[in-house]
């Protein structure tokens, strides 16, 4: 046989959940949309199409639905650990599960004539991200969000870059500086029930970081704002040792209006444009020292 | 000539503009993206290519930005309101403007380190909307928001509804109620400038009635929580006089666990599948009693 | 009541349906996406919450895929006909039924190894469109097509246009024209069995006329193409009494390489910058000279 | 320090390109998406913002356009080469550069009364993909596409499986088969100027055998027919070592008519649902034997 089989996976993606949990009139609202990938021993399916080893994908969608009713949902990231464990120890052909989770917050409505605390508006913000990965011995759990938009109106400059025949770009003393941060951050967790983190309140504390980390950075450039971001994360933060981002420049370009015989000066409330494309990408890792870096560079670069 | 030219208009659209204004070290941001339609005497560019009376959509575009510039952006509408007087009154052939604008709201990052009042994140929940139409003579302002869901996980009832061959739907009387709140809502100001409303108040206003009456209506029907909706709205915004609704249902259906011996019941917290396609769509205007529909049908249902 | 219904509407949109016929070992798909919209004596489920009115949209969705097996699909105009008639005339509270579908197209796989003809590639071009109208009386077919991305790389000017304080642009004498057309056709059929056009004919020879019309016409505007293309519908069907066309202009700017010393010039092969945002957007209606524009505005300019 | 720096990247992503080529009066597109990513000595734009070694992203903006200009465009993967060794060999600090392209293609319309060669429509099938690595050393080509959707209407089953506690899913034997195929196949071409491929051509004939082995083999499950498309591609063209494949199962679920009392059997032409979520994911790579895996198993699973 000429070829022969690599690295393989398969599961049920995008199984979209919803946990209501009633404690009294007071409901509270857990949005996950769960995906489930498997591997093992799966040579057969590949190469002759036997199944004898599949647990099909529909059963781990139904995993997923009743794992949520007999174990409920207390973190995205103990609900994937969950579920991981099963695969690995329930199936013996299955040696690595990956559960990714995206999660979306809700908050209450406040309605002076409602009778309960059920209401709910979609916060639409960030998304929130967690994947947990299980071997049968090792644990790797790796969090993160997408999707939240900043801004620096000011306190952003670049100059002093290489300028070779192709450049043309004017340095900037005043700009604004805005991303869309996408963020992966590991976890040092090796497994073990009595040292798992408070994984909310490990989310809700590293996404303030990263911003207070962005705000009170004075940017000579978007790669010194990420470095800031992933220290300040690993400084106040010891459950984490990596930090991966994806910073695309939402780029905000001063608009030439003196042909119209107007000045349009940062320092007097300007006027820009906001592109779309293209888009400088910046994307880098910080690691806690003597450490090792395992979050994939590809999972933040498509 | 066997054809002829009907309805017809044409612009730039999607100009994205972004206006900061510093008040000391404190930054403000409209970010916009506004699009505008041109009609009027436009029968010879159809017929002959003859652009003799077109105003190129890149001018349009200019004028956006140097309007924001030199006129400043007090709110959506009255941006709108601007441009849509400049487009008819400076261009003989231009008989009718229409500006649609979409904002997207920021809110501070409260960072202890920062020294002044210039870091953002974006908001992320709805999209604004405003649409200023000016013919020469009279003005229409229709705001609006899209993208905005809501959810109550119990007070919602399904029942009593017609049976026919077809139908196989089991009555519901405890069920989820969620949709994506697209709304338009249609302003009675006439053009007066001693009238004209506090746009951004009543923009949040608004919302809220719009958010409270979903939160406290105990529901028999989509249709009646959109009634109801709109009626909070037209009884204390006494400057709208039309709401028009575009409610997609976005099911969430209870799974059936009984396979697995679990009892998946409403009552004790229960776990669901939100469904992407199909879904019912709700769609319906309410009128101060007395006043003429104008929001088109279309405007929502697409 | 200080407030009043207005005009609403409601059903299940989105409908995902696949239809295969089997002709021996050759097989045949239609691929639609079918939204049902009903309108009638609806008040009391707007005002109580009374369902009594309501056929369910759950209902809508089982008839959709009954009918695709009972009456099977042979275009997506006579399998909304077919949906439109029965909802009107099988419900005494339903006063209008408003079918619309999207189809997607597919292509057979030619592969020399395979023993019948049921393997396919999806065509991924433009996306079909058909919404039937029926209100018990008068039947309203409009067709058409979105996403269908078009190119002239030369025969393309525009100059001679209005400049005014906000005018830069500079007037092209050899520019490329490229759009993303949607178009909507309305046709005359008044709901006689005997005259029913062949849809499918229909469709395939509008869309070749509107290419064609498209690479043969030098233009000097975009609008000047759009009138054109519709001419050519309208002069060539005659079951075609109305065009809609909504013509996104997808700029593609010369790069200005003269600081890198390269001359950007087109007769000697260029290179674009293809820009996303802000664009022109035309839209227009042609008619048959004497008949009246029904397709709404905003059908198109969403 | 606590924290140090791992892999970083950075680039101007999404430069759309269009470049046209005059042969007389026939021209000639290439339309391109080129995503230039650069990793280097970079530790003190992170560490202390100082850009001494940073080629600004808009300078690689500049040169993704005036290469196209100076060099023109053969193909993707020619025109990555071009680029990541200017990068590479013309700035010290950086060692290695990383172009990705995505490629959309037109075909021509062919109207009778076009003068010239100049017109086309978008395509729309799949996206063509490359990625051309330099580290100044070694050379790493890997293409691909992606959104290339697929069916069988026939010739599928699925049976056989692990069952457990949480299965209920029937065993079928006679289904549709359909994914949306993303690939990504790796060359094994060293940086020899002799041994260059034929890139279009390999991008052509391997596209083909893809879906050929899709139409040709009779499927027991998705995997079976990835590791069938995979050996097929190795197979017949020698400059391939490697495919990696992630198909998302999209699912066709035969409707239960029989409340209507219809029978929807598949042998006579049957109904189907198409589902968005959630799908099977099914991914794999496919090796010539020897050979190692260099494709990230994450490059496809996002």
């Amino acid at each position: 046989m000429p070829t022969i089989l690599g690295q393989n996976q398969y599961g049920k993606a995008e199984n979209r959940v919803v946990k209501i949990t009633r404690d009294g009139a007071t409901h509270h609202i857990k949005d996950l949309n769960v995906s489930v990938s498997l591997s093992g021993d799966m040579d057969d399916v590949h190469y002759s199409g036997s199944n004898t080893n599949v647990l099909p994908t529909d059963t781990t969608k139904n995993t997923v639905y009743a794992f949520a009713k007999e174990h409920g949902v207390d973190s995205a990231e103990q609900f994937g650990i969950h579920l991981a464990r099963h695969f690995v120890t329930s199936q013996e052909p299955i040696h690595r599960a990956r559960i990714r989770i995206e999660e979306y917050a809700w908050e209450r409505i406040d309605a002076p004539g409602s009778e309960g605390e059920h209401s709910f508006v979609r916060r639409g913000q960030e998304t929130r991200l967690a994947q947990i990965t299980y071997d049968g011995s090792s644990w790797e759990v790796v969090s993160g969000l997408r999707d939240l938009v900043v801004m620096n109106s000011t306190d952003s400059e670049f100059w002093g870059y290489v300028k070779d025949k192709y450049t043309t770009l004017k340095e900037a003393y005043d700009r604004i500086l805005a991303t869309e941060v996408s963020a992966r951050w590991r976890y040092n967790w090796t497994g073990d029930a009595q040292d798992m983190p408070d994984w909310d309140t490990s989310y809700e504390q590293t996404k303030r970081h990263l911003l207070h980390a962005f705000a009170e950075t004075y940017s000579l450039s978007l790669q010194q704002t990420l470095y800031q971001m992933g220290t300040r994360i690993i400084d106040h933060r010891e459950e984490i040792d990596e930090v991966r981002f994806s910073l695309p420049n939402k780029h905000h370009f001063l608009v030439d209006l003196e042909p119209f015989g107007l000045k349009n000066d940062t320092a007097d409330g300007a006027v820009y444009y906001a592109a779309d494309r293209p888009y400088g990408l910046i994307e880098g890792t910080v690691l806690r020292d003597g450490c090792e870096a395992r979050i994939p560079a590809d999972l933040t670069n498509l």
